[in-house]
């Protein structure tokens, strides 16, 4: 185990143990058997120990926007909103324990709002330019920032709070629901896809259907 | 002017003069001319005296939606956010004198999110009931209310930055792009619309086409 694993283990089960603010940075060092300065090099702050994969998160989304086209601009943002959940579920148990935490502890509720503001800035970034950068299509960008981060914590506190049994398939039906909302076809215009795939069309048809919004 | 009115104004100089840390509530008090219980009687603590209007606004928006009908629920939830958006400018310079503070002061800016969370709590109460409370329409209306409310914070952050001449005619043009995404007519749809006006139709036409989506 890294430094930095231990020390985040170590600042989980105090705050569970004693609560947050009980718990001093000391507290935290000496259980994960790692002195002060190496705490003060892997985090700014005791509140950053709940959330140690923050950055490493946001280069990730940065480094799928990076990837895109102006065709896969869409894809790439809910991808990006994809690597997070998918990070929360990996997670588990830890992820239910921040969840718990950041409901009751202002401190730790304030840098999670901090957090995903930075996510939803680097969207709406992101499609802004995507989009022009124009002064017309600033809402616009706002608007689908902000409704992809929030179809994003719905599927997640669904899932935190023990609602959902398949979150990553709640979360492509949302992102479905999402983007539909800013990309519906007008009456003439249709696209035509042409994929290849190895997979069973019995199998993939239905959930073809589904997609496309046609009934079965 | 109310003991109210002169903690606020009082409140708002010194935090302009001082800043807001180095203001107490017994220097608030003190130049209003106002006794410390009157204070707490009236705000429940410091960082509050700088929205003193938070729990009429939301009242007013409460009493705009309780009116709607079905038919004119999702103009009653845009109502209500122009409601606050009118309040905002009816104050004038107090109101970009609490966006400084805002940006400026962590204490401000959580209570601030904690208000807008309440606005938009309160629009996806009311859309999800609007749309029958199940389960398989609670993110349309969270993504309704978070469209809602960032449309209106856009525009409200263009005023307050001195970017919007005309604000409510923006708010206006952001909400029908806002409510568009969610009430886009399929192929086979169609609405008449029926009302009474005492205006100038030669005015009121090009507009009416704007609404409407149609190149004049």
């Amino acid at each position: 185990m890294t430094a930095k694993e231990r020390l985040v283990e170590a600042a989980f089960s105090l705050f569970a143990e004693r609560g947050y603010d009980q718990t001093t940075v000391d507290d935290i060092t000496e259980r994960a058997g790692v002195g002060r300065t190496t705490f003060f090099r892997t985090f700014r702050a005791k509140e950053d120990v709940i959330f140690p994969d923050h950055e490493v998160l946001l280069q990730a989304i940065e480094a799928r926007l990076g990837g895109a086209t102006e065709q896969t601009a869409l894809l790439a943002v809910t991808e990006g909103a994809r690597l997070v959940l998918r990070h929360y579920l990996a997670e588990g148990e830890r992820a239910r324990t921040r969840y718990r935490l950041t409901r009751s502890v202002p401190a730790l509720r304030d840098r999670e709002i901090a957090g995903v503001q930075q996510y939803q800035r680097l969207f709406r970034g992101f499609l802004h330019d995507w989009m022009g950068g124009g002064e017309d299509t600033a809402l616009r960008a706002e608007l689908m920032a902000g409704a992809v981060v929030t179809a994003h914590n719905h599927v997640l506190r669904r899932w935190l709070s023990g609602r959902a049994d398949d979150p990553l398939r709640e979360f492509d039906a949302a992102m479905a629901e999402t983007v539909g909302l800013f990309t519906a076809a007008g009456e003439d215009e249709a696209s035509i896809v042409v994929f290849r795939t190895k997979k069973d069309l019995n199998a993939l048809l239905p959930e073809l259907n589904r997609v496309l919004g046609r009934n079965p």
